[in-house]
């Protein structure tokens, strides 16, 4: 029997993190990873693989800093958990007793039931696994006419970094725009004519109704009647939390499958603990169960963990989970924090947007220099920041992520006024015209009308 | 006479926005600028015209806004102001009656009194006046060694771009690093590392002492009795409060010459305002007077005037000024906000850095990733975030926005290590090792020893 204080199951950021934490916080337990894959790809850098990587080699988890740490990795699969014995059992035959557990199990790619054709040759999804992904990549070379399905962020992705490579890419979106679940209607289209521009074709409004092919994919069937060849689908419609292993050992799960857990990640059982894509997330707003998934989600919740195992050494808690998503195409950034104008009135909760548009560098006669789109959107009343989203150039992701920081201080359009920011000719907007000050300014001036 | 409402005496940043707010929140009330220049450089962009812009005409104030706002500008030189009748008379001749009068007058480059040969031909400062800087322009064509005195911000820009455009460059400091007033040691060797592998040659350690010539220069002496030969020198010593009519108009000025200033940038007499480089700072930690000048405090402080000309229309006071910097030598950004641990020291607060260093990217086999370092400066005791700086890629002046924004809501490591933040393999650091938050790790680590 090998005996370990801590077992983390799962290897990718959430496991990473939360190992990392617990050897730095508590430096007198040992600390064991049990992952199935043998080298583990970096889960945001997975669509790069198919262009400006080359190979998944160059994405990789970095092991070195688990063995500096001094992080226990057994590479086998977990087959059992016996949580009143505290022993794990693997396919390998090894028996594991532990002081705490962590499930870091993740998530894995949606497939619709009723998909017709979705057992064809050649017709792909995205998990987080290299050996798969490798042999993709493989696969799609010598294919020229590839189909992605679902225009969210690593469809959007994928279907970018084939159509660098030379592949003839055809994104599938049901709504009316991609990445339309993050961004309200006039980034989305910003986005959606920029992809079109590199060239890859985007048809929205129509879902999938089926894969078509003998033995192996010849095309997809929209659900309005239209034909679209391929010699290869990749489906990217959304993932789902892998907790089967946690259900067998008797772990509570919500409605979306993740496993129950509370402000700081543990189940009813103290000893016993879930992070990342499988765990229960809290809306920062609304504090509903929700379904996001991010790795950056993931790795605040790590730390929260890694830091607790044995006793709750922060007490500061986590006030819910707030989307933060951004990616770039070529180099055009696109991001957004926090609600949408849409989410909020979902949410019955009274807000608008706030637009304003400038540029990235100043003066704007600069070599490289991008539109710089910001809009906020602000609780009508109180004037709180409830979200934002950004199109820009190279310093998009952190201008998202100064927005997710005002919305995490409960910041209001009246703080961000007088809030003093840096700027610079070649790295920002001008002080004139900071386009996150500029649309809180237009956003004061609605709430006094 | 002619007569306005509102009366701004200066058209750099502080008076285009304090025109702006002024007219967008009191859309009644006639708003009028008085500036010298017929067309107002943007004040920032200053080195750039040296290189990459090539003509100050790339480099203007956009007129067009202040015209589509409804400003009155006027192009003249104040005589005097007369703030008991409330006239202002000019050289053209006009005389202005106003209701509420703004002192916008900005800073000149400081010359020390007791520098011999300051007045020989081929002696420049860097004030920001269009028709001077063309004419150096215009001069330094024919010069090829040129000596820049001052390795602050302005005289490390001006000396890589006219590095740039083939120019045999020499920068003198007299403290041991460039930038040495708002790096720690660190940082401030990396950047000048990287000005040094650009080809500028960097003398630190010893001041000027003379500049010889004969009718005009031929080269400086430093205090160590080096000389270094020059067709040109260009002296960039810092900028002293041009408030030479404010003082003629009675008002009182502090021991920076700064004029006199509570938190609304009123003056005792609740008509007459001063913004920008011309009005008082008091610093952010300890609210004692301070010599900043920075466009970007300028134009917070504007939006505060233009707000509340007329009545305390936002009661939201003023936190006090934060310094943020940053700038970039090619595609490497360097920039800082708040204190360094040595002004820390200096201040009597008891401080320590937290040093991180990442990459931009991720993964960093990715193009074009830069070493991302972030130093946070945090108190000893209560974690609360002093200052940071950071040394990275283009999104470098967004993180220093983001540290800056965490010292103005009074965050400390604990918020921070908590704090959600969003990744993007393309456009920040990973999940697992953004640097703000490893930092902010470390520096709680430190405090729990």
């Amino acid at each position: 029997m090998t005996k370990t204080d801590v077992l983390i199951i799962g290897g990718s950021a959430a496991g990473f993190v939360t190992a990392m934490t617990a050897r730095s916080n508590y430096p007198d337990k040992s600390v064991m990873v049990i992952r199935k894959e043998k080298k583990t790809v970096v889960p945001c850098g997975i669509p790069y693989i198919f262009g400006s990587l080359e190979s998944s080699e160059k994405n990789l988890m970095p092991d070195g800093k688990l063995q500096e740490m001094g992080v226990n990795v057994l590479v086998d699969v977990v087959t059992s958990v016996e949580l009143d014995t505290k022993v794990c059992h693997t396919k390998g035959g090894d028996d594991i007793s532990f002081e705490k557990i962590v499930f870091a199990t993740g998530s894995i790619p949606k497939i619709p039931n009723w998909l017709e054709g979705k057992d064809l040759d050649n017709v792909f999804v995205i998990p987080k696994d290299k050996e798969y992904l490798d042999s993709i990549s493989e696969q799609l070379n010598d294919k020229q006419n590839i189909v992605v399905v679902g225009g969210g962020f690593i469809g959007v992705e994928v279907s970018d970094e084939l159509n660098k490579v030379g592949k003839n890419v055809t994104l599938v979106e049901v709504l009316p725009h991609i990445l339309g679940m993050v961004f309200d209607e006039k980034m989305g289209e910003r986005a959606q004519n920029i992809l079109q521009a590199r060239g890859v074709t985007v048809k929205t409004g129509h879902g999938i109704k089926a894969i078509t092919g003998q033995g192996k994919v010849s095309g997809i069937l929209l659900d309005n009647g239209d034909a679209i060849e391929a010699d290869a689908v990749i489906l990217s419609m959304g993932y789902e939390p892998n907790t089967q292993l946690a259900k067998s050992a008797g772990l509570a799960t919500n409605r979306f499958g993740q496993i129950d857990v509370d402000e700081y990640m543990r189940t009813d059982n103290y000893n016993v603990f879930a992070v990342g894509d499988c765990a229960q997330k809290r809306d920062f707003f609304t504090r509903r169960v929700t379904p996001t998934m991010l790795a950056s989600t993931a790795c605040a919740e790590a730390r929260i963990v890694g830091m607790n195992l044995f006793s709750l050494y922060t007490t500061k808690n986590f006030k819910g989970t707030l989307s933060i998503f951004f990616t770039a195409l070529g180099d055009d950034g696109f991001g957004a924090a926090g609600l949408t104008v849409a989410e909020a009135q979902k949410q019955q909760l009274p807000a608008f947007g706030s637009i304003f548009e400038g540029v990235d560098k100043h003066p704007g006669t600069l070599p490289n220099t991008h539109k710089q789109i910001v809009e906020l959107v602000v609780a009508k009343g109180s004037g709180l920041i409830l979200g934002g989203s950004v199109a820009g150039g190279p310093s998009t992701g952190e201008l998202v992520n100064i927005i997710s920081l005002a919305i995490q201080n409960n910041m209001t359009v009246y703080d961000l006024i007088t809030t003093q920011i840096g700027t610079h000719p070649l790295l920002t907007a001008p002080p004139t015209a900071y386009p996150i000050i500029k649309a809180a300014e237009m956003a004061m001036k609605q709430l006094h009308k």
